[in-house]
């Protein structure tokens, strides 16, 4: 049996979104199933009302990282929400909000892109994951 | 025979605290021994007089994120330091500092909170943690 | 058959590039192989004109931070990179670019420092990974 890889995205800045989404797309593509648990800032950057907008970079990208990523972007790279769209479409990729960040943010699901297929507590991640990996972006 | 979950403690804001916190009490809570290996910031912030100190949140937070993080606390949320104390009622949870973060910080065990067991180096990490997961915070 | 240990490289800071070199030679030491996957900011910092550099700490490190890596740099820490070369000669540790980071940055093989043994893709790292554990640091 094919273990899941479970992604725990912490951080919500545009960088660490990209780097996730393309470990999820390239474990979609060879058949892995991945489960994402978003908390924290991670899950504010999937709000319906922000998932588009510029969040950020990591501090140590500094000016000369923001006009590399900037070109990549002018040049037509798909933002990190759409490579997750594709991942959804080419495997099994499931996103959970973490209910205690929903809580913190005072969000409910209607406040989340529909990339965000519920809302889970940490045993419930847990359970999901089973023997699979576990990385904290 | 249950493998137990080895998490690297890294960073020293109390968000990641918390998330780490977190993932240490869901796993104690279904019976999963927990692993957590005290590295650089992580490691300074469980002196015995600084865990109660406000350590700061990731750069991404903002002031927004600050505000929520402060609502919560004035709601009466368990900071990270008990929710670890709870977590080692409830299960199986060793706590180490890293040898050469001690080191680094000028540190011996007594400045340390008593949630933390004893001191190991990177080899001692490696054979606790046997065919674990390994995650990095 | 023994699983390597998988390091999935994000950050550029010195702290944190310390950390993960580290993991990687205790893991060499004791015989587990280890393949190190450079993405963004990490990537940069394995330029052959700035792997020598101050790459700078995480935020959190503050003032005090930055003069407890200063002072342990000065009494002879081998930086990083030396550790990584350590590695290499104790044990089978393979270093790859990613191929989509190298783009961002465009950088190609010959500005990378000698450590670096390749660049490949995400699909490359994942089949190179085995059932191994992944860590993002």
């Amino acid at each position: 049996m094919i273990q899941p890889l479970n992604l725990v995205l912490f951080s919500g800045t545009d960088d660490k979104l990209q780097a996730a989404a393309v470990l999820t797309a390239g474990a979609a593509a060879i058949g892995k199933p991945v489960h994402v648990f978003l908390q924290y800032w991670a899950l504010d950057a999937f709000r319906t009302d922000r998932i588009a907008a510029d969040h950020g970079l990591a501090p140590e990208a500094g000016p000369e990282g923001r006009s590399r990523v900037d070109e990549l972007a002018s040049a037509g790279q798909m933002p990190w929400s759409e490579t997750l769209r594709m991942a959804k479409d080419l495997g099994e990729v499931d996103i959970q909000a973490c209910s205690l960040s929903m809580d913190l943010l005072h969000l409910d699901q209607s406040d989340l892109d529909p990339l965000v297929d519920g809302v889970e507590g940490v045993t419930a991640f847990y359970d999901n994951a089973g023997d699979g990996q576990v990385v904290f972006i």
